[in-house]
């Protein structure tokens, strides 16, 4: 792997396994639900989108990723109380996460399959599954059904580094244009309620009047 | 695999897209919702039918399948708003989708590990675990506590296609005969609320009367 | 496998199978229901470890598995009303099963991939998640908001495990170690309500007050 995606990957997983002890902590578990959490949620999405590209799980051969879950929940068990809002907080590790992971996913999808279209597939599965298995399992509303931009902002991350990367732009420039839309994207939806149109459903063919 | 399958398995995946899309919309998702609980439903469970047989999955392979997924979230989302029973299309769509993809399952199952038993079980895993995703994320009760039959459908599909298989009758037969009985399970089951004796809580061994 | 292990994994798997059942009987779900969370319970931890450590699907291979999980499945569904009260059966189950199974994943994590942590995962692992899943598709609360030791008993009894393998113990007398390490933990939780100090939001460092 290029060096900054391994960067970028460290990354993502340790933002992940802090959103994923900050739950902990909202949920009041004791340490060992903070690194399961953690754990599930830094390397969740990552290792579905392994399994689906049908190589080796990237914790089993690198177990570093481990340590870097279990050293940030200690992390944030020790600090969380001294944060005003943890909701808050989540909120964003979450958003820079997802936009990290959504670059890294690509990158992994595109490297594989040469195929941008399974990289646009596979940046937003990293980038979402990890949050998702972590509201599933603490009984919390998931992102699917979030009503600001959410799932969208991964997208258009990883298709802004695909096309970049695509395009023959150098990888730093394509994983930091990539990483910045998505954020772009996910922060507008926190600070602005930045949203795309819902569904709505509108009245059926109206009946003839007379 | 046999032509007949392949329309079988596109057919299984658009009904199930379907069926997700369908469910975004009663959620009023955005269309980037749309798509994901398509392409989640569409190919869920043939995702881990084929993880667990451990052979490439079908749409890293073959991208039509996601295509196939978008294209049908699309037509959903702007046709669902005419229909009069969005709920009711919702639950005879996925009584096809489950019916068809039954057979798919059972069929790849049977071929590539030649066990009628497992045949049964990647039939009956494929047609119900991408609904089964579906309703977990979208915070919906799923399959497993339905009181009508519905899994028992996919058994019986899945079997009957075994069954004849394994009897020489030519595929063509055995995949609509296994997709018929599935289907006619599942339609009772709707229309008629076909179910099996459930469990019932007996009373202990009575102490002896004076 | 070491005998003594196979014998651990088909009793882990039975008693994850009979909780299973036991969960179907309290939704009071038809004999298919039973099965379903009888397989699924039985062998859904022992499935994600494989799938993670890239090796074929134990159940796939080995189809008595399955047998297994159907006749605990038929059996719980003739007998779950003679017992007094079949929530305390399943809560007694299911810590025998979750002691038994975090010492087949250890042990299988260990052989496969020679690396104790690793090792300590996949035990924790095999002996939560078929539990877990069980639960959210079920609707109820899961093991991972448990209050009382529960992952943390599947740790410590894999854990155990790992140490006196590495010791050079003989396999009979680690397995027997680890799994009454997890159930000693475990048993205590459900008896005594032992729990490991919770996460408690503490003030933020006090204004200086004049």
């Amino acid at each position: 792997m290029i060096p900054y995606i391994a960067w970028f990957d460290y990354a993502g997983v340790a933002l992940f396994a802090a959103t994923g002890a900050l739950t902990a902590s909202r949920k009041q578990l004791d340490i060992m639900g903070f690194f399961f959490l953690a754990i599930l949620t830094g390397v969740g999405g990552g290792t579905v989108r392994d399994l689906i590209l049908d190589v080796p799980v990237f914790w089993v051969q690198q177990q570093a990723y481990l340590v870097v879950c279990m050293a940030t929940a200690v992390g944030v068990y020790f600090t969380a109380h001294l944060v005003e809002s943890r909701y808050h907080v989540l909120l964003w590790l979450d958003a820079v996460a997802l936009s990290v992971y959504a670059v890294v996913g690509a990158h992994k999808g595109l490297q594989l399959t040469g195929s941008p279209f399974v990289a646009i597939m596979t940046g937003a599965m990293t980038g979402t599954l990890g949050g998702i298995l972590r509201d599933v399992l603490a009984g919390e509303p998931n992102a699917v059904t979030h009503k600001e931009i959410y799932i969208t902002a991964t997208v258009l991350g990883a298709a802004s580094y695909v096309v970049m990367r695509m395009a023959g732009f150098p990888v730093f420039a394509d994983a930091a244009i990539g990483g910045l839309v998505a954020f772009t994207a996910r922060a507008g939806a926190i600070r602005f309620g930045w949203a795309m149109p819902p569904y709505r459903s509108r009245p059926g063919r109206p009946a003839d009047m007379p």
